[in-house]
């Protein structure tokens, strides 16, 4: 597996494209349009939240026949809870199926933004946009559509890998946004995920599900599940490798792929989440199951007060400890050690649950660096698990305080 | 039922005094003891965290006798992952115990403060502060403990409230503490309640339950569970009315008093919050059960989003409709009706899961009060609950950015 450029584009025969079309007063892109040279099949996982947005309920509804060749999607406004939700999500399909004559049908849709807004009074300017960004679609339009969907992200995120299936080389590559609003319980951001690999619709399904437990599930930023959440894969078969299904051997291969790449846009997202100055990854070992590392880890990656310590470079492992106790996993913290480790150092704190003496000065340099990894050993098993994280800043009270005017 | 003067001395036969003994490096009041002329019945609930403090350990052990008659705190320092904790605690009460003349076993301890310090180099001053404040109880000593007891509170809490049962005045007080580390599961901080009812140990037991239930178990700050909490009330008799029991027609009358008592001081720790600067109320009608509208209230008030647009005077709805929709409470977005009240006046912003136009200097004054009411209509029931948090402030970050420094 190799990483390589050309993000939502790496695959063969997928272009892209990006702009602005108005529903941003900034005038920033807020407009983006991928699309396969074929009919690719498609699978996708949404967000849990109760509350979900119109265009979740058109892609759904769109992707029952396994098969999509376009993807269009807006930042600027969520389209939840707003008037002529659906219609407007249904229009934006039908404009691209229009623009690029395919069947409405092959068309999934997907919105990001403020919600409750309607979209109604700048329908005219999606209906423009979609048809410009479908005369302008390219090979190299990944960029562009990658930071077309970003909403309070500061940087755009896209990635892309090349693996040899059979022989064949297969690329999947993908753009991803998500920045506030972020917390594992699916996506919890919009992703966009293409491929060349020829692949049974079960196994795309059982890849993806993979893929997206031990990334976009594994990170948190404010705890908040949004209504908008999609992560969509399509796959057009290009590569011309065997077609892959879940009894092959490749198929490992094919899902340890798809999930290194979600996982690297996923700490992309981490990293990036609103206000953000360090990535915190919590590291969870010697545990009883997976699933009891993945709790204490997740409690601790979301603790506001975990969080706001690693602002203030504080190594206050008594809060990692204080997480790990609500966060309903019975454990006996007489076995539980606590470090703090980065690319400056590392410094073991705890201790079969009692606070050891350490370096205050050793502490802080420590926490000093963008990436602080807070590793806890459980001290009762074998199992582990890694979530990631983002600190508590004034800036994300201040992004947060003031974001829908 | 009135409210009265004289928080946790109000009951007859009750004494208390705060003071500075030198936990904290600040000069600033560290320690509190409140004690009843003669042995009291006892009762307590304590927090759910896994991890909990060495005080927790030895109260609980206390209190298997039903009765006690002094509760020994200190703020400053947690004792919880600390190396000699249980000593530590156990040697508090056994200050205490010697300092009165009561049993060990007669005496609750508890502490709030940092976690994982030991407090083996300090126990002398403990010794010395204990000796200071027994010799100083006295029926004016409530606002005294109210302070000794605080952490990164800003005001003290203390109220009392008297009530006639069979013809006899009772009077039932409280100091409580409680800031940060606060979040509806079981009391999220300190209280001690006393009262002069002559009460059986059930009915006791029974009407703290009931109390804690609808007030500190629907309040929340950050959401983290902190590893102290504890709500511990004493009842004396020294009222001499008929000994109540569950079956009397006045337990109902004392368990709505104690219940007004812990929701006015709920309320209290909440305005209080961290960073605080609203009270933010979230009032949910109309639902399935009690139990639906306290999930969906509590999802409300704990959402960073919400608190960060209130904190920002922005009526942003949509994130009270994502936190409903994550609340693991299935309903029907289509229904929901949203408005936002204070003293300044009234705004629906939600009818049926969509957004209405409304005005936005009316939405801006109503939310500049100090106390703002999420309105929450479910449409579908009969049921309501009411839960209080705050918003999300830059001095929430500070704070919790450079605590244990």
């Amino acid at each position: 597996m190799e990483y390589i450029d050309g993000g939502v584009c790496a695959a063969k025969g997928f272009k892209a494209a990006g702009g602005h079309c108005g529903l941003k007063g900034s005038g920033k892109p807020d407009l983006a349009l991928i699309m396969s040279e074929v009919p690719a099949r498609a699978a996708a996982v949404y967000t849990k939240n109760v509350v979900q947005a119109a265009p979740i309920h058109v892609t759904k509804r769109h992707l029952q026949t396994g098969l999509a060749q376009a993807v269009i999607v807006n930042s600027g406004n969520a389209n939840a809870c707003a008037p002529q939700g659906e219609e407007n999500a249904l229009a934006m399909c039908r404009y691209t199926a229009q623009a690029l004559a395919i069947p409405v049908e092959a068309v999934a849709v997907a919105s990001t933004g403020v919600i409750g807004k309607s979209m109604t009074p700048l329908m005219d300017r999606v209906r423009t946009g979609t048809q410009d960004l479908a005369a302008r679609l390219s090979a190299e339009g990944s960029g562009g559509a990658a930071r077309a969907i970003m909403t309070t992200d500061t940087v755009k995120k896209e990635a892309a890998v090349s693996i040899a299936l059979s022989g064949k080389p297969v690329h999947i590559g993908a753009i991803t946004k998500g920045s506030g609003m972020i917390h594992p319980n699916m996506g919890t951001m919009l992703c966009f995920i293409t491929t060349d690999a020829a692949i049974s619709a079960d196994a795309l399904k059982s890849a993806l599900n993979a893929a997206v437990k031990t990334s976009f599930n594994r990170i948190s930023v404010d705890g908040d599940t949004s209504t908008n959440d999609m992560c969509l894969i399509l796959a057009n078969g290009l590569a011309e490798n065997p077609e892959l299904t879940e009894a092959d051997t490749d198929f490992k291969d094919f899902t340890d792929a798809l999930t290194g790449l979600c996982v690297k846009l996923a700490r992309a997202m981490a990293a990036d989440g609103e206000g953000a100055t360090h990535l915190i990854t919590c590291t969870v070992t010697g545990a009883e199951s997976i699933a009891t590392a993945e709790s204490i880890a997740k409690a601790v990656i979301a603790s506001s007060l975990v969080k706001a310590a690693i602002f203030g470079g504080d190594a206050n492992w008594g809060r990692v400890l204080c997480a790990m106790g609500y966060s309903g996993v019975v454990f006996d913290p007489e076995r539980v050690a606590v470090a703090f480790c980065s690319e400056k150092g590392e410094i073991t704190v705890c201790e079969k649950g009692r606070g050891l003496t350490f370096d205050e000065a050793l502490a802080a340099a420590v926490l000093s660096a963008h990436e602080v990894v807070i590793a806890v050993d459980m001290g009762c098993g074998e199992a582990e698990c890694t979530c990631w994280g983002c600190d508590l800043t004034y800036a994300y009270v201040k992004i947060n305080g003031d974001y829908r005017s």
